[in-house]
């Protein structure tokens, strides 16, 4: 826990719900003031990590001074597809959830305070957008390329979410007609050639056909060793087939960059997810590759830049997410 | 000419510019009163262009004994790419014109009259919208598959252009990776392999290589005579060959369509232009080929339709398009 807060202005609680951690913080309006990291454990299911997380956050009040004080609101992201509305996360690979009414029952467990839901992408990128590399920009588009690509479209500095809250999924735009196959179902989806597992996939390829041997030794000689983060590093070592791997990947990304602009015209397109750790390495190959595609008159005006929340980019989008739902933008703040 | 118009309500001028015809209209707020059509002639010149429009208005005004009587506004549906606000219209390859300020150079011509632009993918789709197939969604996509292939995303009810006014350019999503050359640079555009050029272009080859007896016929054995027209007839009649066009073409289409469901998520997606004249021809292969790449959630919940309005929905586009821009949807109508 960090941070530190002498008197109570307005109080959100920010939470942030991944495979493996979820992480519970207190924020004022402008800022996330503490937080703590519990581990999710799904296999307890949802109950249990609803009521983990309500005891999170009163620990983390508690250690804040403010316990018992009511919260203006939380703000929650979680693995979608969900319905924002309603509250309910319709299913998540990653956690077994099934049509689960997830703001009401953490409403519950917190004893009555509101709590608004949306799926962790579009936390990402609002979080980006209010508090990252997006501001100061209007419209813009969000991807995050991590095991898999999730993404955002900000309409106006607001999530476009469309009709049934599946908007931006740009992970799931086809890039290769009858390309590899995705885990959504679909044949050459842009994460299935672009994301962090795919390059990890591309890397062992590597090791099977001995192209690397900064690779192989970076792995241990076992091709299953082999993750992203080593493609990487063998990258920036100068390996060859690892930068080849990026520089295909950048490419892709181009595609699905260009398209996205194509579509929507943004101002800029932030860029972030664990692929995006050492943005040198990828970037330039990305901005180069989506230029590729796109007429001068887009070119010349878009912004391409790399997120700078790092993993907090989603809690600190969950703290948007509350004020926007509580139109609370203009409220009075004392810090 | 047709219609009448027995007391002069509000008066809205509409035009619709082409490559080759111009229609110049007149409209109350809820229908298009009359029309004429005129050449484009765009090697005149666009000030050329711009008198002939106002003297065909003034005609259609005369014919309906509406002479002298003030417009509120004229709304102009353009090729494309162009600043909205500033109603300039940067550059168009049909007609040749260079940052042409058109509006400016309208009201002058139509004695000081307010006049609203937007490019004819937009306009088309904005008609479609309020007076066609997409009444009834308040968000949704619009492609006009023709010589080439444009588009227009709704947003709440309005046209969504983006930071440069250059959204929707649907036609130029790529979906092939390195695929063939389109006319604006790129490589793999939806237009270069989905539009109707590109189905006159694969019916060529089927005379070059003698795949289809029903379509050489049809164009006298010659294959520069063979049209996407001629090809629609062909799959009519049966003809193999042909139909294995309609469902390439169908396949792309629907690449290109999931696409920009992925990314936005509309209630619709309506489907306008020359290639959608006879849409029991490809429509079914369309929506099928969509499918195939969504989410159940996604699918379960969208509508592709063919437009309705033919080649008149860049006409009712203006209108819409001049009404919205004076706020004066609810304005009181006499009619």
């Amino acid at each position: 826990m960090s941070g530190g807060l002498r008197q109570p202005p307005t109080l959100y609680g920010v939470i942030d719900i991944g495979g493996t951690k979820i992480v519970v913080g207190l924020a004022t309006a402008r800022e996330i003031v503490a937080s703590t990291r519990i581990s999710t454990e799904a296999v307890r299911g949802p109950d249990d990590i609803v009521h983990r997380m309500a005891a999170a956050m009163r620990e983390v009040m508690e250690s804040q001074g403010v316990a018992g004080t009511p919260l203006t609101g939380v703000g929650l992201s979680v693995p979608g597809p969900l319905d924002v509305a309603a509250g309910v996360v319709h299913f998540t690979g990653n956690l077994h959830w099934a049509h689960y009414p997830v703001a009401q029952k953490l409403r519950e467990a917190l004893g009555g305070v509101s709590v608004f839901i949306d799926d962790d992408a579009n936390c990402a990128g609002i979080g980006e957008a209010y508090f990252g590399a997006g501001q100061g920009f209007s419209d813009q588009c969000y991807l995050t390329i991590s095991t898999g690509i999730g993404g955002a479209v900000i309409v106006r500095r607001q999530v476009y979410r469309g009709s049934q809250d599946v908007a931006g999924e740009v992970g799931h735009m086809t890039v290769i007609a009858d390309g590899p196959p995705c885990t959504c179902g679909n044949l050459g989806c842009l994460e299935a050639v672009a994301s962090g597992t795919a390059i990890a996939s591309r890397g062992r390829q590597l090791l099977v056909q001995e192209q690397s041997a900064t690779l192989a030794s970076l792995a241990g000689g076992d091709p299953e060793a082999v993750r992203a983060e080593l493609v990487f590093e063998a990258a920036k070592r100068g390996d060859p087939a690892s930068l080849t791997v990026l520089r295909q990947t950048a490419m892709y990304l181009g595609i699905g960059i260009a398209n996205l602009v194509q579509t929507l015209n943004p101002q800029a397109v932030i860029l972030g997810g664990g692929v995006m750790r050492t943005p040198e390495l990828i970037l330039p190959a990305i901005v180069q590759e989506t230029a590729r595609h796109l007429f001068k008159i887009q070119r010349d005006h878009l912004v391409i830049k790399a997120g700078v929340l790092g993993d907090r980019a989603g809690l600190w989008g969950a703290l948007q997410l509350v004020k926007n739902a509580l139109g609370s933008e203009d409220l009075n703040e004392t810090e």
